[in-house]
């Protein structure tokens, strides 16, 4: 039996605009490490008949639904009474979730505002969910053969709850739920198309599906099936084949991956940023323990700041201008001597969307790495497409591809 | 008459934990802006059943549905068939779409893949929708009174057709639509509870509707009505009554409007980053232009680039720690002294999940300011809670908060 779940977020936020949902991605995320199927996620306004007109639909439509967003203290927080007044039942104040509420301001010595006892006033006969992280507390309830699991929105109490409170109990609930597990592959350097060519070449064994997906400038190979051991067999005859394009396996990021790999090799990275202006740096210090083998970077925005800290000299700059590869390479060379790595990655480009020019135009970017040891000094021109984020990103890509491929060749 | 629009986006990585979709919130952004409210927005996976039964149900419900995702060359992109098969369309090559497609790599004197002949198979019936920056071609359709738009789902792709073909013609076609307009204060400082209440003790004049949204650490003020000058009138008022806790305003970041503040001013700007490890500098740079008052960043990660980049003294690395009020002053006076900037602000603190002790816990940060001019260094310690990303993302947003106070207050 698969189970079919879906996920319902309500927030006018999520709708004028302002900001993405990720709630979605994060609860898929965890649901689909279990093998469930999420057939379908909505996204509504904080308004009590759109609302509870999406509680209903969903109702008998599918095995489980879960809920996020809703349950704060303020007047647009109206999830509680829409869910009561789409399964007509009864607002009341629960004993159980003041109970929770108060001691969690007790804890922190704070008062809590009257506001928030808005916050336990839950449909009749609901099952009180405790959150360890906030003052919302959540709630679940049946509706003929659906399970509705109501949960905060801010992503971190969400999470915490989903993990704690609502995953235990639907997987009690279907005990025997069929588990598809999944791979994943990520790619950089070839188009979807070309992965897909190159895999299809050699058809997947019963069992196994494969999909493809894309994280600009990444390409997801995605393996699904119910056979671990196939599976694993599957993903390594896939990273055998696409072998260099490999950027990372599974969840983890290009940047956490070269980090494993400068880990094993003992080696030590250092950045110039220049066009990327710290989003490099920020990529590698996404993930914990980067101290092991990141020593920090320049980001060296201003002409000055390269030749202060790069040692740059102001007659290069002159001659060729900071978007240059002979001021890549001395940005690189710079940062290899003050910073002792033993790896020194530099870029230098345009992003955009001013500062383009017939000869440089917006997304001509220079990169750049230099070695211990006196190998010759690796520097590319690129002119990168699309605006000045996707300019940013693809430069951030390229820039830890250099340093992958470095460290797998050496 | 208020036009009620609705959007769905398809695609298995936006249901497997994957990514995030954020076409939605671009999608929104910009009907919002129209003033056109966004009803719902679902996602579905790459499954023809489930693509058309969505189709199905919001034909009819809505007035117009924007789709996106699953025009591509490859076998899971469906999107195509499932429509034809939901209005019962026959799927035909489109001879225009092929020609479209044709010119794209002609363009870019690129040779067209086989498997790209695919986008050009059409329900029949359909205009076709040229993509001036991608090879997939969208198109739309009417099913009973409903307008349909299918988009490809690479975000660039997406947007530049939402603008140039699809918002013309919903425009055309609802001239007399009620533009709701927003404006939007983002607010650093202050909980939602305390913001709610501070604001609705005074009550909004009747055409304007308030409401509150999270994007964390930041809380969004929304007002929306029909009356330009109410709205503009009332947005100076909250702007008024929160002053200080005024972080940006409209779409713009928090960065955004520091780096105007700095521009104002004439003054320049340097970062010392240690457990942010770039981030600050990456939401600085985010901004077009900010080179006229950003001159760079040290992101020091370990403490050989404080003692080299900046500066910092050895002994006191082992007396106080890296993460430490001594040592997080000299970051900032160091980088003040290096770069020749007006203001240099420094940042050290323990971001975990790693590195956390009794006396320094997960989440201790360490913020300096320094200003040319002899002013003392203004440091001060916080106690960040929340997981990794989470203390980097406050830090960041608290650490441009001080530049911004400090420059309100000069």
């Amino acid at each position: 039996m698969a189970l079919d779940l879906a996920i319902l977020t309500i927030g006018d936020e999520l709708l004028s605009g302002e900001i993405s949902d990720t709630n979605t991605r994060r609860i898929a995320g965890h649901l689909a490490s279990r093998g469930w199927r999420i057939a379908e996620a909505r996204t509504v306004a904080d308004r009590n008949a759109d609302i509870a007109q999406a509680l209903i639909t969903m109702a008998g439509e599918r095995d489980a639904v879960i809920v996020t967003g809703g349950l704060g203290p303020t007047e647009d927080d109206r999830t509680a009474r829409a869910a009561a007044e789409a399964f007509a039942l009864r607002l009341t104040p629960s004993n159980e979730a003041l109970v929770q509420i108060r001691a969690y301001f007790e804890e922190r010595g704070r008062v809590m505002a009257p506001a928030n006892e808005k916050q336990a006033l839950l449909p009749k006969g609901t099952e009180v969910l405790p959150n360890s992280c906030g003052t919302a507390p959540g709630f679940s309830l049946n509706y003929g053969d659906t399970l509705f699991y109501f949960l905060p929105g801010v992503p971190i109490e969400m999470e915490t709850m989903l993990l704690e409170q609502v995953l235990p109990r639907v997987q009690q609930k279907f005990p025997k739920a069929a588990a598809l597990r999944e791979r994943h592959i990520r790619i950089f350097g070839l188009s979807e198309p070309k992965v897909e060519e190159l895999l299809t070449s050699r058809p997947m064994p019963p069992g196994i599906e494969l999909g493809f997906g894309v994280d600009y400038p990444l390409v997801i190979v995605k393996l699904r099936g119910s056979d671990e051991a196939l599976l694993d067999r599957m993903a390594a005859n896939v990273e055998r084949l696409l072998a260099r394009f490999v950027a990372a396996r599974g969840d983890q990021s290009p940047a956490a991956y070269m980090g494993e790999l400068l880990r094993g090799k003992g080696k030590r990275l250092a950045l110039a940023e220049s066009c990327t202006g710290g989003l490099i740096a920020q990529m590698i210090t996404d993930a914990p323990g980067a101290s092991d083998y990141f020593i920090g970077a320049a980001v060296t925005y201003h002409n000055k700041a390269k030749q202060a800290w790069l040692g740059v000299p102001p007659e290069l700059l002159d001659t060729h201008g900071a978007v240059s590869a002979p001021c890549a390479e001395a940005m690189a060379l710079g940062m290899l001597r003050t910073s002792g790595a033993d790896l020194a990655l530099a870029v230098t480009g345009i992003a955009g969307p001013d500062g383009g020019s017939e000869e440089k135009p917006v997304g001509t970017v220079f990169i750049a790495l230099a070695c211990r040891g006196g190998d010759p000094v690796r520097v590319q021109q690129f002119e990168f497409g699309g605006d000045r984020h996707k300019v940013r990103r693809m430069t951030a890509h390229m820039a830890i591809d250099w340093v992958r491929q470095n460290l797998l060749q050496s």
